[in-house]
């Protein structure tokens, strides 16, 4: 299968650089093709901006949906954005490595995110009507393929728990899993993360890349992340809040898993 | 008083750019000095990497968090991050300003917390023992000062509500407003949020920015979200997981709200 592995780290020795070495070792011995998004050394542009649309009439007010939407459709993107969509289309699974800095990815894969993610492609894509908001949340442009986080973070695994300080770590990532990611259709798997990498010694690395290895392994037989399709009658059309008799009990992030 | 704010979005013609503006004449006209960070206009560097500490020894391993400490501790900052220091420390409230983008701020306005925030400044403050694990959740460089989200979407109200499709907004902004804000100690206000602004016609805009205006002319009074101090007692430490007696029905973020 193809697999597609976004990373970004500035420091090719650091722990993250030998995880993503790992798994591309791994996943190439397990039969897989493999490319890398290694956004930093492919120093990728991180800001929206009016140089993203090839074609723009000059002196018009920059409005960022508007320009993806017309970039997209006419094929004037800026090439990087259009050779990550080409990758995105090419994969089976796409990991997105990163270290969890202030509680959400780098801002250079944010901003991989916010320019690769074009309208018509990530979002405004498909009808809206009585019976569908689109096609998101479970459709879409990426539907069929898989996606997980390998994540590493300085905090401890008890920081990030149910009642730990810096919220359930299920809960940090709902914004990339459920926003990012299942919005445009992926499958999710559950995530990858490796705790308290402030203090990793050699033996420490060995169990962390182990466990990673076996779960690249399983790559395309773990069960994603439960979370419920949009357009599948769960949800009011248009006020797109979980019907009354689905879960009446739950609210917040935990509602929108079955 | 002093505020600052924070703003990213790169058209000044945007619903963001007039409310920009008129957010810096409404704290002017009363008696506020204001700075604004405009960083698409500063055209910030998004990017954390080995050039934002001066002095390195070239050919050595960059480590994101040891270069952040040994350059703010040393005076060896690229300039744009220790002015941005500089601001905080002059600010008596900070306003950060930014379209929703894939339910975080944009990458620019990322990056800026990714660099500005230095070890030892807003991370690795304090000491650790029994008794407390850092300066941080309600203490730190930016205690006693006041912060606020100012935020649009294109999504409306409904589906940021408690069993909204998009989780509730106040925890769709929890890492940013608990784990960006309240870590290094500032006192987090409720949210400014504007939905639906894909279609805002002038008289929503106008209701929109009169509604601003309120929560402008009350910066200084309004009472920050009861979020839980770290170092109070009621966290166990290292584990820092909520003590079982406080709130034993809550979990998830909510667990951290008085």
């Amino acid at each position: 299968m193809n697999v597609l592995i976004i990373y970004a780290h500035p420091e090719p020795t650091s722990l993250n650089g030998s995880l993503k070495d790992f798994a591309i070792r791994r996943l190439e011995a397990n039969g897989h093709t493999v490319q890398v998004s290694d956004l930093y050394a492919m120093q990728w542009k991180a800001q929206v901006d009016a140089a993203d649309t090839l074609e723009r009439q000059a002196g018009t007010p920059f409005r960022p949906s508007l320009d993806s939407q017309r970039a997209f459709a006419n094929g004037w993107q800026s090439s990087d954005i259009a050779a990550e969509q080409d990758k995105l289309r090419w994969a089976d699974a796409v990991i997105f490595q990163f270290p969890l800095w202030w509680f959400s990815m780098p801002a250079i894969m944010k901003g991989w995110v916010d320019r690769v993610y074009a309208y018509g492609f990530a979002y405004g894509v498909g009808e809206h009507s009585d019976a569908r908001w689109g096609n998101r949340y479970g459709e879409g442009s990426l539907a069929g393929k898989r996606a997980m986080l390998v994540v590493t973070t300085g905090g401890w695994e008890s920081h990030y728990s149910a009642r730990g300080i810096n919220g359930p770590i299920g809960d940090v990532l709902f914004p990339i899993q459920h926003g990012i990611l299942y919005y445009p259709g992926f499958d999710v798997l559950p995530p990858f993360v490796a705790y308290r990498t402030g203090k990793m010694d050699d033996a420490r690395a060995a169990v962390v890349r182990d466990a990673l290895g076996q779960r690249l392994d399983a790559l395309f037989e773990t069960a994603p992340i439960p979370f419920r399709p949009q357009n599948s009658g769960q949800y009011e059309i248009p006020a797109l809040t979980l019907r009354d008799d689905i879960a009446p009990e739950r609210s917040g992030f935990a509602a929108h898993m079955a």
